[in-house]
This record gives structure tokens, C-alpha cells and sequence, in this order.
């Protein structure tokens, strides 16, 4: 399993995966699953991965060979645009869905493979996208600031509850941590390390990327203070009225 | 989709269902989950449905038929125990799994079928069951002291973090009712009413049940109540220490 988060923000672009892959439940490793595709003057462009292994990394292998073969114009590095690059991407899962993705599903083994794709080329904005496995993707607005891959349904309640466009940086770097603690309680097959990257939208600002992992303070910290307070805020909502006096009640 | 939450504390179990059924997204409808399979002197036995509705339907109406044709024991209004209870309702899905899950599957319809089943016989303690498609069944135990079906993720956080063994029946309601609200949230398919049964560890207590609309006014006010104590918590959370200093530094 694999849990992906992005989020497309005013002040920027927040990616972050984890690290745990997982072949059956008896062989655990640790693989990075945050990519980067293109690192030039004029562009950053990453991508985070959820699915099958060998998929995700024949289609990163795919890109990354591609920029050395010189395939006129398909390269990430020479995308025009973000929507061209996302294109990119989305022909090279097919193309890895369409070999090895035909095999693993004759022999039954799970041959999904979904990726976030997020970055800038030249002045353009910061776009974010989601690939499906089999190549088409959509495109993360302003309305639902995010776009999740993988195990996504523990660490969405926090995200729908306090993430918004306007939300700052380091506030949904939080949030976003939030999530994956959500997810990591309930799900053994997510797990730390988890990779960051931080695009601001002020391109004067670097990128940032980091590498938190499992003893990390600040991540113990907010999680420790999290399941507190949470607990704090349900001892302080109202008890149901109509529970109490029926329980006194006696038959 | 459907979700039913199955909580054994001790102060008592609590089982909450939603309403919401739907053939396809465009043919939504309320139907009750939440059914009563034995009520007597001696015991209360419930049960709470999520999957095929004509199979739960279909199960339920055996069980209450098998009542009527007098099945030699094999009733559960006569059953000696719960863990008989279960295993009634166990062959109750088995052999509508057999019959109409079978048909179902040859049009690649979903037929799985999940129950939970709570309630006491006698003086024997409380119990609670999660009854799978075909027809095995787990028991709940106070190290994790809540069973789910349906649509499970969305609101397992909440009462991963907050509900425990020796949570307070009142508390447990309120703990339930936001992870139901997490649900709705995130999946349309989950709805109001909402359906609650309260049975109390001490029997001299009668059992509470409870309908909650989409407007009632203690659940508006818990979920608006949480919304704003998580963004409060969410705010009060230091900032990542190495995010802020990473961003002021101009490339």
C-alpha cells in the first residue's frame, strides 16, 4: 500500500508520499516513491507514485530514458507546459499498463498504478495533476485544493475539514502530516519515511524537500499534541440529550 | 454503499446505521438497516446490514421466517446464546449468499453481504458480531472495542484516537455520531437518518432507540462544534520548525 498527497495552494504546491511498499504482507521494504522529472531554470517537475512497483518504476524509467534517447520533443525536460508533460506521464503508464500491466493482471496480481504529477513550467502557474493507470488524468482546482493517491480514505476527513486554497504553506504542510498520521494508524502499509517536497508559488523562493522520518520531533510533537486536543474537543461537544434521562429510566 | 458501527463497552453496546441505499448513483433511497431479530424477557438481539439490500433483506426475512416455521432451535428468539445467534444469522447469509449472491455474481453485481450482530441472551454478557458474505463471523473484544461495515475508512480516525474500552455510553454515542459525520462527509452514498441502539450493560436500564434526521438539532450542533475545534487545534500545532527558515532563504 502507499498513501500520496498533493496539494495545489495560493502560496504553492505541496507534495508528499510515503515510503512503505509492500509484496504480501510477510515482505516489507522501503522504496522512495516521490520523483523528481525535471530540475531546469525554467521548470520543477515531480511526481509521486502509487500501484504496482514495477510499474511505477518502469514508467519513471520510461521518462527518465526518453530524455536520453531524444525523442523529438517527448521529453519532460522540453514539455512546453505542465498539461504536455502530464501527457507524457500518462503515455508512458500506458505503455508500461499495456506490457507489463497486461501480464501481472493474467496472473491476477494488482496492476494499478496512479501518479500525482505537480510542478511549474517557465512562467505558467503551478499545476497539479492526477494519472490513472491507464493514462488519462485530471487536473487539481481551486475548489478541492488537493488530489490523493493510494490509500485515501483515512487521511481525507482532516484534509475536507481544514485544508483551503488560502490555507498558508506551513499550515498545510500540518495538515498534510495530519493526514498521514490518520492514515498510518490504520493502515500498517504506510508508513515512514515520508518524502516532501515544497513548491512556493513566489518562484524567487527554492524549492524545499525533506525527509521526515519515523523518530522525527516535530512530526512526534503535532501528533502527540493532535490526539490530545482531539480528545480535549470531544470531552467538551454536549452530551445527546435525549441519551441520559432514557438511560435513567428504569424499566 | 452503507455504514453500520457496532460499539461493546462497558457500559453497554451501541450500533449505529445510516439509511441511504442506492442502485447505481442516479436511484437513491432510504431504507432501515438497522433491524430487531429477537426481543424478549430474556433478550434483545439486533442486527445492522451493509451490502446487497435484496440480500439483506433476504437474510433477515429467513431468520424471521424460520421464527414462524418453527425450526426445531434453530430460532433465534430460542437460541441459548449469542454465539448461537450468530451462527444462525451465519447460515441465514449463507444460504441466501448460495442462492441469490450466486445469481448476482453472474452479473457481475455486487453480492457481498456484511452483518453486524449485538444484543445478550440471558444473563450472559453483551456481545457483538461481525457476520462476513459467507457466513463466518468475528466477535468483538474490548482491545479494539468497536466493529464496522460498509464504507469502513473515513470514520475509523476518529475512534481509533478517542474510543476505548471504558468510554462512558453517552461519550460513545457522541464519538460515534462524528465518525459517522466523517463518513457523510467524504461519501455520498452515507446518509441521515441515522438509526441508534443503545442497550445497557445493566439490565434494570431499557434499551434506547433513537432516529436522527438530517436536521436534528444535537448532531448540526456536534459536527459544527468539531469542524471548529479541529481548525483550533489545527492552528495551535507548531509550524514545521525547518519549513519557515527553507522558504525565507532567497535562491
Amino acid at each position: 500500500m502507499t498513501y500520496c498527497l498533493g496539494m495545489l495552494l495560493e502560496e504553492g504546491l505541496v507534495l508528499m508520499a510515503d515510503t512503505r511498499t509492500n509484496a504480501g504482507i510477510d515482505n516489507f521494504s522501503t522504496f522512495r516513491k516521490l520523483h523528481l522529472l525535471a530540475d531546469g531554470p525554467d521548470r520543477q517537475i515531480h511526481a509521486a507514485s502509487a500501484g504496482s512497483l514495477s510499474l511505477s518504476q518502469s514508467a519513471i524509467g520510461l521518462l527518465q530514458e526518453s530524455e536520453v534517447e531524444n525523442g523529438q520533443g517527448h521529453q519532460i525536460s522540453e514539455a512546453p507546459t505542465m498539461f504536455k508533460a502530464a501527457q507524457l506521464v500518462g503515455e508512458a503508464v500506458a505503455k508500461v499498463g499495456a506490457t507489463i500491466g497486461t501480464a501481472l493482471a493474467r496472473e491476477h496480481i494488482d496492476n494499478s498504478l496512479e501518479l500525482l504529477v505537480g510542478g511549474y513550467v517557465g512562467d505558467a502557474p503551478l499545476r497539479l495533476y492526477l494519472v490513472y493507470t491507464i493514462g488519462n488524468f485530471i487536473e487539481c482546482t481551486s475548489d478541492v485544493p488537493f488530489l490523493q493517491v493510494g490509500e485515501t480514505k483515512y487521511g481525507r476527513p482532516i484534509l475536507d475539514r481544514a485544508l483551503t486554497y488560502r490555507t498558508p504553506l506551513p499550515e498545510a504542510v500540518k495538515i498534510g502530516f495530519l493526514s498521514f498520521d490518520s492514515t498510518m494508524e490504520s493502515n500498517l502499509g504506510v508508513a515512514h519515511p515520508i518524502d516532501v517536497l515544497v513548491l512556493p508559488t513566489d518562484r524567487t523562493k527554492p524549492p524545499v524537500k525533506r525527509r521526515i522520518e519515523e523518530d522525527d520531533d516535530y512530526f512526534r510533537e503535532i501528533t502527540r499534541g493532535w490526539g490530545k486536543m482531539l480528545n480535549e474537543a470531544v470531552a467538551k461537544l454536549p452530551e445527546p440529550p435525549w441519551l441520559a434521562s432514557a438511560l435513567e429510566r428504569a424499566d
